[in-house]
């Protein structure tokens, strides 16, 4: 579960501009504050239910999103490079060539 | 024209997986290899006004994508650093600190 959540609050941080206000409104509620569906369908004066139904759907959207765009799986790539190349620059006299490979390797992501 | 001939194959770039498989074919024929409204329209047996209506549509869904996800500005702002950094490693010695201040703003970038 604590892998999902962590895996759903970097999808929303990607993809949130996408969704519709209420949309983003449960979902950051939800995994972002941690509220419990009961307290967001009180808080919205809708049924349990509705939320729950609501958040399934916006969960498989952000996969969808992920699935088409792989925004996240690209940042994590991107991020891997950058912490490599930190690595390289903290040794003192870093290898042009390592680095070269590294920046290669950055661009081709894009 | 040319410009936004460009902006519009870049963006087309970045976003066609977030179109549907008509928009595709008219986008790619009408900007990638350059058919008139005309040729599509004869192709796909529908009106000139259809194909044109179709196109506006589009260009605008992709803009409107754009400003929410802004993919392509961020790639023209990681290609800047990603050419400045590939300047500093031709230059023999390339100072770590210059590299490290690159490399902390394509961090910032994602």
């Amino acid at each position: 579960m604590l892998e999902k959540t962590t895996r759903m609050n970097y999808l929303y941080d990607f993809y949130q501009s996408l969704l519709t206000p209420k949309q983003r409104s449960y979902m950051s509620l939800y995994y972002l504050d941690d509220f419990s569906l009961g307290e967001i369908a009180e808080e919205y004066e809708v049924s349990r239910q509705a939320v729950y139904d609501n958040i399934k759907r916006t969960e498989a959207m952000l996969e969808e999103y992920e699935e088409k765009l792989l925004l996240f799986h690209k940042f994590q790539e991107r991020n891997k490079l950058i912490a490599n190349m930190k690595e390289m620059l903290k040794e003192g006299s870093p290898s042009a060539e390592a680095l070269n490979v590294a920046v290669a390797e950055l661009e081709k992501l894009d």
